[in-house]
């Protein structure tokens, strides 16, 4: 029934995704970009509806038990999910809906629509260059951004269940990547239209 | 330790795999074709060490007891095998190696080198097509084009095995496909640096 295909990202807080598929977007076509929920506070300039969609503990709750969400998972304290609707609306539409969600997240979207899914894990080239961009944004608690190399450190070890590794030593070479993954993935929005021909073939 | 990445194509003969390779070949950088051994007769045209490497059913069996096979096959009644050491000569060398190998053949890569593998189906759009390819061809008795077709619909079950499926309606249309998966399959070189680049992490 879905027309479009989902494109996964995960890796570290501070490898650079953004900056990645930022640098990518004018040669991927269009996508959608899945808006998380979450229960944490916003960062100064993040908005809601852009950055994330900002609820309460209780909301979210709610949309768990009312199964809105694709996925969902804690970090570092926080809530955060992927609401259904959006998802849907975007795959009927035959776009590529890209995710940026963790290594549990992953795991849930393959198990739930494996068919349409490519997935790509993208980090930063070190340890040391993780730390650096994480003190560079300036945004996080020193004990954040300790919690943040430790779960770094613990991600990173899920690696071989993704399709695809980018290691973003440089933006250029990164998003060079990024653009044929993206185009690996939309070449799965067809399936739906395999399995028809080959329901053809076997007459 | 190997370098180098594996592209798996799988497919009914007659599905339009090697003018679909040839259209894009200017796109995909350096490869090696993985030349196949058999023991079937030479069709009209065909070369020892170009299209296959002919060998005697005896001579076939000897590399078989070696263990110089990465993997081998009956097909209509002849053995089709892929012999090891040029394969490993590629992947040393760095080269994307592409295989024409038949399901059984990828099920058997996939275990042994699942790490740099990429793989694809290639199809004709409907079974009408493929028979008309193939009569177009000459080479076949009819006996066969009847065991070929049969053959390609059994094969054709196992596509969801594959990375990707590609439906050559089009040569420009497959070409182009084909220059997206050849691309990602390149991707996979890294995989070795990866597993280093994992365990300096994890120091």
């Amino acid at each position: 029934m879905q027309k479009g295909a989902i494109l996964v990202l995960s890796g570290p807080s501070g490898a650079g995704k953004s900056t990645i598929i930022n640098a990518a977007s004018d040669e991927i076509g269009e996508y959608y970009f899945s808006i998380s929920t979450t229960t944490r506070e916003p960062r100064e300039g993040e908005q809601d509806g852009v950055d994330y969609f900002f609820v309460t503990k209780g909301a979210f709750s709610k949309d768990v038990l009312q199964g809105n969400f694709l996925e969902y998972a804690e970090v570092h304290g926080n809530y955060y999910g992927t609401s259904l609707k959006p998802i849907y609306d975007a795959l009927d539409q035959g776009k590529l809906v890209i995710f940026d969600i963790d290594v549990q997240g992953h795991r849930l979207v393959r198990k739930k629509m494996n068919d349409i899914t490519t997935s790509a894990f993208i980090t930063p080239p070190s340890l040391q260059a993780l730390e650096e961009r994480l003190r560079a944004r300036c945004t996080d608690d020193e004990s954040v951004i300790v919690q943040r190399i430790e779960n770094a450190k613990s991600e990173i070890k899920a690696v071989g269940e993704y399709d695809f590794t980018i290691i973003n030593d440089t933006v250029e070479k990164a998003a060079k990547e990024f653009v044929i993954v993206a185009k690996a993935a939309r070449l799965k929005q067809s399936r739906e239209d395999e399995k028809k021909f080959i329901v053809e073939w076997l007459g």
